[in-house]
């Protein structure tokens, strides 16, 4: 990776220097303290989360350094005052985070996250952390229910152009991490190792006097391992151009419009009727988990998801929180009816029968769980003692996500509304 | 603005280093092309758009520049060949944009942009100008929505946490653009000099032995020009600690959860009662336009935003698409009954009323509308020949976008499901 990412420490909300600054006053910023990420709730009818951005989370608490430059634009702006600024020079996060693995599945409750350090090295994580992971755990959730929608055929991510420049790297990660097989996006593939793929859009066909000198000038730059896009005038005469162009060894057509079941099965009798049996079907434009689902039965081979992934399919964010859960020892809460949060670090383990099928999350507050065979821990260390402790590849969180959606019972897979997969037991050590 | 933002060569689909690949091969590279920015639709039931993102357009086609990495990555992966590299390596647009203003109004089939250069110039800027104002014009035009529903009230953007970490700094200068009034983003601070404010979370509260205790610290702090957070424990008790640390000079309150009409009409008798009469009453939570309009009664003086207005309040991306509609000169166009394109260049301006009410929009292609009294052009130049053309700041957008929502008919700035504020004649100068 050549590429320098932008220092993070003002990836921050103002009020955490300005509680931050207040605490320097009164002694309080050094007291311990522990620090949660969860979600209250999924999205609405959704059966599971998938934890995405912890990677992108590491990197980027690595980067949150203050130069000269930062802590005078604070002092300038009046965010904080110079003996603040002067604390902050040497910023580094010393604590400890555990997480749940990228890749891992959580429910409501889950103790995603664990920051553990004093309150003026945690509290300034807050924002950067959440952006981070409400992104990339949104993006993660909705592509993995299109990847079981698609049933084993692949997706391309190809959304870029409808988010944000900078997010459409992330998602393109999050959609890979979550089983998608390329991106069209090249930033992801540098910075990520995501795959990259793409061939050409209508304006090339457009470029050109006719359909077919487009088509064999693609053909003559990359030869006939390529997809032609074959709906920028009529579908059927620019099946019948492609193959005239590229013989029967075309890779692949693309069509991007129209009533894509009805696109597809026409086009596959023609592409078989020319001869062209092994030419793939690629079928774009606005698919989501459900539209990809409904094309269970045409005869497509490959999807291009766009907009729906990059925008997390009707859940653009994931909603989790940051929460203060204990101060030197002692669990703390808020105290609300619709956003009230429970005192105390928590210990999470997944239940599971012995056939592997989990069935149930046990979520304890101050204490440990009752250990019971086919138990497995879901935190694992990220930071310890301020150090960066080594982490999976993105491959390797990418394995671990499909074992965990071989693992929940079957219902969480569907892509109807319903409860979470599995329940979270809450429980207290002390009970 | 001391930062260093990140080059942008590759913040690019696959697909356009392909065609340019195949288009310096075939000697179609260098034809002279026009390409145009525009929605096919508003959102369901938007009644106008905001152009957002011009000003951090210009910025990153300035950065979209190559060096010897980014060229190595790219033939390294196989998406170019060394010749298409060279070719690249001293790439800069030299050609000319015209857009509509940042904070412009704009409506389904408004040319939007409009890039003029050779084929291979405007093709590679496709995805990262559509990613830039798909995002930022969803954000303004929701948040645009959210000014209006405040009734002159002030609303702070505060949902950095609810997106990527870089879209929240561009989803904040969107916010101020539409005209909310500050921002919880410093680095928004920083690059775009929105205002920042911010003051304490429940963390903070939390933090310390009791909740009179937390609000003398931030009192001892910052004087009673700050804002204390009164729903950690009990609203009633809460309200009552506040006066007592602040006395009743106290600059305002928030309150976070619960029923905020019943809650901020609660509070403001409380503070009355307390003598408090001129501390102010923030509200926040999950506040969106519709929310915001039902408290117009409430006894509420500012209010909070995040989550809706970060992800663009139901419609993340504003769905512009970038098309080909000229080819030395002729006019093309994708023919498909559902993604149609119109040929030709455009050239649009807005009709008024004596009064100085807009009544329609005109869009010709291939000619000039006919002069009328009362018509404003719309298009500006943002390059030429290659060059930036000197833009309005910031906060000339924020004016002239309150203009304009001025300008349009009452109707258009109704909440509710509706038609474009304004229609858009589409006229072909042949015609």
């Amino acid at each position: 990776m050549s590429v320098t990412l932008p220092r993070t420490p003002l990836y921050t909300d103002h009020y955490e220097y300005t509680m931050l600054e207040a605490a320097l006053r009164d002694g309080t910023a050094e007291l311990p303290c522990v620090f949660e990420v969860f979600g209250r709730r999924l999205p609405t009818g959704r059966r599971y989360g998938v934890v995405g951005g912890i990677g992108r989370l590491s990197e980027a608490i690595e980067r949150f350094r203050f130069e000269d430059s930062d802590l005078e634009d604070l002092t300038s702006r009046g965010v904080i005052k110079q003996s603040t600024a002067e604390w902050l020079a040497d910023y580094r996060f010393k604590g400890d985070i555990d997480v749940y693995a990228e890749g891992e599945l959580y429910f409501p409750g889950s103790p995603i996250v664990t920051v553990s350090g004093t309150f003026a090295e945690c509290v300034l994580l807050e924002t950067l952390t959440l952006s981070i992971l409400n992104h990339d755990s949104a993006i993660a959730s909705a592509a993995a229910r299109m990847v079981t929608a698609a049933r084993g055929r692949p997706i391309l991510e190809m959304g870029s152009r409808r988010t944000h420049e900078a997010a459409a790297i992330a998602a393109s990660r999050a959609a890979y991490l979550a089983g998608f097989v390329a991106t069209s996006n090249l930033e992801a593939g540098r910075r990520y190792g995501v795959p990259t793929s793409g061939t050409s859009a209508h304006a090339f066909t457009l470029l050109h006097k006719s359909e077919i000198e487009a088509f064999q000038a693609q053909i003559d730059a990359f030869g006939t391992d390529t997809t032609l896009l074959v709906d920028t005038y009529d579908i059927t005469q620019g099946i019948r151009n492609a193959i005239e162009a590229a013989g029967p060894r075309l890779r692949a057509i693309r069509i991007d419009s129209g009533d894509l079941d009805v696109m597809a099965t026409g086009a596959r009798e023609l592409l078989d009727e020319l001869g062209a049996y092994d030419t793939k079907i690629v079928v774009s434009g606005d698919l989501d988990e459900f539209s990809i689902a409904a094309l269970a039965a045409a005869p497509v081979d490959i999807y291009g998801a766009g907009t729906a992934v990059v925008v997390g399919s009707g859940a653009p964010t994931a909603q989790l929180v940051y929460k203060l859960v204990e101060v030197e020892g002692r669990p703390v809460a808020k105290r609300s009816e619709h956003k009230g949060t429970t005192g105390g670090r928590k210990v999470a383990v997944r239940r599971h029968k012995p056939t592997g099928t989990a069935t149930e999350e046990v979520v304890v507050s101050q204490g440990e769980p009752e250990p019971l065979p086919g138990d497995k821990r879901l935190q694992v260390p990220l930071f310890a003692n301020g150090e960066l402790v080594p982490q999976p590849s993105l491959e390797d969180s990418r394995e671990l996500l499909r074992q965990r959606l071989i693992s929940i019972p079957w219902e969480g897979l569907k892509l109807s509304p319903g409860d979470p997969a599995i329940p979270v037991v809450q429980q207290h050590g002390g009970e």
